[in-house]
């Protein structure tokens, strides 16, 4: 019993979590009200004794959770103890805003200590202004090193790499590598490889550490090395580069300039954000979230990002609205139209978002392509036929029934057929198509699917219904 | 000139993937016909030159690239150049039925020489039957080893473990085991840490091999080891585990049982497959894409798993048009309601999607929490607010004019004011009401969602303009 007691109180693993964070892995409120209380009382050791020593995440989700005053508060109580990375582990508003309230030797200080990708995250955000004033503030060579990094494009790879790396000539011995790695100091904080480079820096290949490790001392580098490693070229996009990682499990991969010289290394947890951003961005963008709405942003400015496709919807709505306007004179003559029509639409919106998702989520892991598109489209243009006609029976039986009328009952069916299939068809044709025309299928597959289903349902419905029961359209 | 061709040629990496994959990153198909032809002819050393040296990863593309009956053969033909790791890389559906159609004593000797993860990875979809089949095959510490993986529950760090470590005394030296890990064969293929534990093999720290690295060959272990690494217990949920990853940046973590002993190691790369997994169930769930549908299933599976989503949409949409049914009489005397009635309700769905999409997100990635709740709910009803009444303008005056009536103009906006409100507060309190109750918000947030959107916007709609124009109900 006490043993066990003790074997737990052993492996502080998930009981640390457990201290601040509950089971659903959210921080404790009683932790955070602890923290506010210090921070009102101005306390600094009681901050520092709460959060000096946590984890730079636990400090950035701590520093999401305050009040606006209060973070630039807790961040000058926790002094040196306060780790800029924590910065990297928050929303970019509250970055910004954090960084601009903050004093800028502060910021160049705490920035130093930090290694390079980080720096970098915490200042692409800023503008040029703040950026500079905070550069000024460093050393030369760490100031050169970090504005190298930021002159690539944003989301490259070169905007994410670490400067910091362990590279030795081919000629040298395992043993002489390891020896060297004990005895210099100011290497990275963790890395995984040692590169192999020629005297004029280009990448001849690179070495896992367990590799090097299992290798006799007398062995020279040149021997065990990996020799085509997968390398990123700084240029590329963050994207291709996560995909690189996910596809050859890489934990960290070598980062080349155009003349394939080794510039940096690219980590595999700054890859598991890109990931996660990547994930986070379709899923929005198929919401009809675009733009870099955060959770942390204000009123206006949320409800500013979302006007755009709002108003897209607007116009689209009026279109299907006007379809129906030209039936105005039928639904008079037979009002039953007007309450069945939108079942017809919203079904085959459903049916066409099903699509939709599937082949955007497909073409963003790049499992859909050129080989088995036609495939696909095929299968579903015969999904929706499927599950049109096994629908359309559900709903003409339903329908038939409920206005006593057997026959709207199988025009409202033959309807939901014809808008199944388009929406099966255009649900997956429509991503397609704009991602062959290099546009984001993500973002604007939604609105063209859901139209051509509102369109197809009200006009098939309407017209077919018309024309069986000789309503005149005047 | 010539140099710089040469350096190209140096540095294999882009270049190796771009001789089968385009800048996409997608297979070549000129890649894969080749293999194609290479199979059709029976031609095994063909086969084993175009794909016995790919990674597993291009290997599994590969597989889910050629029709059906192509993939055994494939295998076949490859014989002992197939890594069987690359059946990790493959959709489910594949996978299971490859491994149906292959020998067992061919999957036992394939799944024997890989890491016990890709193994577990392999064999748990199987049907008992076909399992206990290959289990047979492999020699008894194989098999014990796999099978007390497999008796970890679905979808838990006991599944997605590695057995494979590298565990020493606390009193061992730094250069003793360097020396062990250079003299032992047999020891895991990649490994980034080595585990110290105590004789009744409980964990007491580990030491990632950077550190091995930089200290001292005479320094004992106990004196470096990180006292309380980030451990996940092997009954924990695989997405729990995830989340530790990223939060913490881990590359791997110890996964010890309930006695706190090392059983075995999590490794980064599974954990980027969980994370993409989850994102995906995430972004399927919202598109109304439930199970485990995947791009290689035939029509009728695919039919099948998407009928019963759009089901419980047959009957939200039947109530949406029985309140439109409430109108009849009111629609009859004044047709231009009809024609108006769906974009209120599309446009309000568009905006409860959207603060949807926003919530189920932030709940996923648990940035949405008791803390911040209250905020966000009165944040989305504002914002709702706030675009209700810019759109309601719009629409307003764009209606009235249409029917060349300024009151019925009022009455639209007026209903999309109100309809956007309930869109804001409804979009967020559901998905955190069904988290509360322990339910996924992506799988059911949207049906509730969409439906209020359109029985507030119908109701609100007809009813107003009923009222105002008084209209009889009959």
């Amino acid at each position: 019993m006490t043993a066990d007691a003790e074997t737990r109180a052993g492996t502080p693993g998930p009981d640390v979590v457990d201290a601040i964070r509950d089971e659903d892995g959210r921080l404790r409120s009683s932790f955070v009200e602890a923290v506010v209380a210090a921070i009102a009382a101005n306390d600094g050791p009681r901050v520092c004794e709460l959060a000096g020593d946590l984890h730079e995440s636990d400090v950035g989700d701590l520093i999401e959770t305050l009040e606006p005053d209060d973070r630039p508060k807790l961040i000058e109580l926790l002094g040196k103890e306060f780790d800029f990375t924590a910065l990297t582990e928050v929303d970019e508003t509250v970055r910004v805003r954090l960084l601009e309230e903050l004093p800028p030797e502060t910021v160049a200080e705490g920035v130093r200590d930090i290694d390079s990708d980080d720096a970098v995250y915490i200042l692409e955000d800023l503008d040029e202004v703040d950026r500079a004033r905070i550069l000024d503030q460093l050393p030369g060579p760490e100031r050169v090193a970090l504005t190298r990094s930021l002159d690539f494009p944003e989301e490259s790879a070169g905007r994410r790499m670490q400067n910091e790396f362990v590279a030795t000539p081919p000629f040298w011995t395992v043993g002489h590598v390891i020896d060297h790695i004990a005895d210099t100091p100011g290497l990275p904080e963790t890395f995984y490889e040692v590169f192999v480079v020629d005297p004029a820096h280009k990448l001849l290949g690179s070495v896992p550490l367990d590799r090097l490790l299992r290798t006799r001392r007398s062995v020279l580098m040149q021997d065990i090395l990996e020799e085509d490693p997968r390398t990123v070229r700084a240029t590329d996009d963050q994207e291709a580069a996560a995909r690189l990682f996910e596809r050859y499990n890489l934990v960290s991969a070598a980062v080349v300039d155009d003349a394939d010289r080794l510039v940096g290394v690219l980590m595999v947890d700054d890859i598991l954000d890109v990931i996660e951003q990547e994930a986070d961005e379709d899923l929005r963008a198929l919401g009809g979230v675009t733009g870099d709405e955060e959770i942390s942003d204000t009123v206006l400015y949320t409800a500013r990002s979302r006007i755009p496709w709002l108003l897209v919807n607007l116009c689209t709505a009026f279109f299907s609205a006007s379809v129906i306007g030209l039936f105005e004179a039928p639904i008079e003559q037979m009002v039953a139209l007007a309450v069945l029509m939108p079942i017809v639409a919203s079904m085959g919106g459903n049916a066409g978002t099903q699509t939709m998702t599937v082949a955007v989520r497909a073409l963003a892991t790049r499992d859909l392509g050129g080989h088995n598109a036609r495939r696909l489209i095929g299968r579903e243009t015969l999904v929706g036929l499927a599950n049109g006609v096994a629908l359309a029976a559900l709903v003409g039986l339903a329908a038939g029934a409920w206005f006593v009328n057997p026959q709207l009952g199988v025009i409202i069916g033959a309807a939901m057929v014809v808008n199944f299939v388009c929406a099966g068809l255009f649900g997956i044709l429509i991503p397609i198509g704009l991602d062959k025309l290099k546009a984001d299928p993500a973002v604007a597959s939604g609105v063209f699917v859901t139209t051509i289903t509102d369109v197809v349902g009200f006009f098939s419905f309407l017209g077919l219904a018309s024309w069986w029961f000789g309503l005149s359209l005047r």
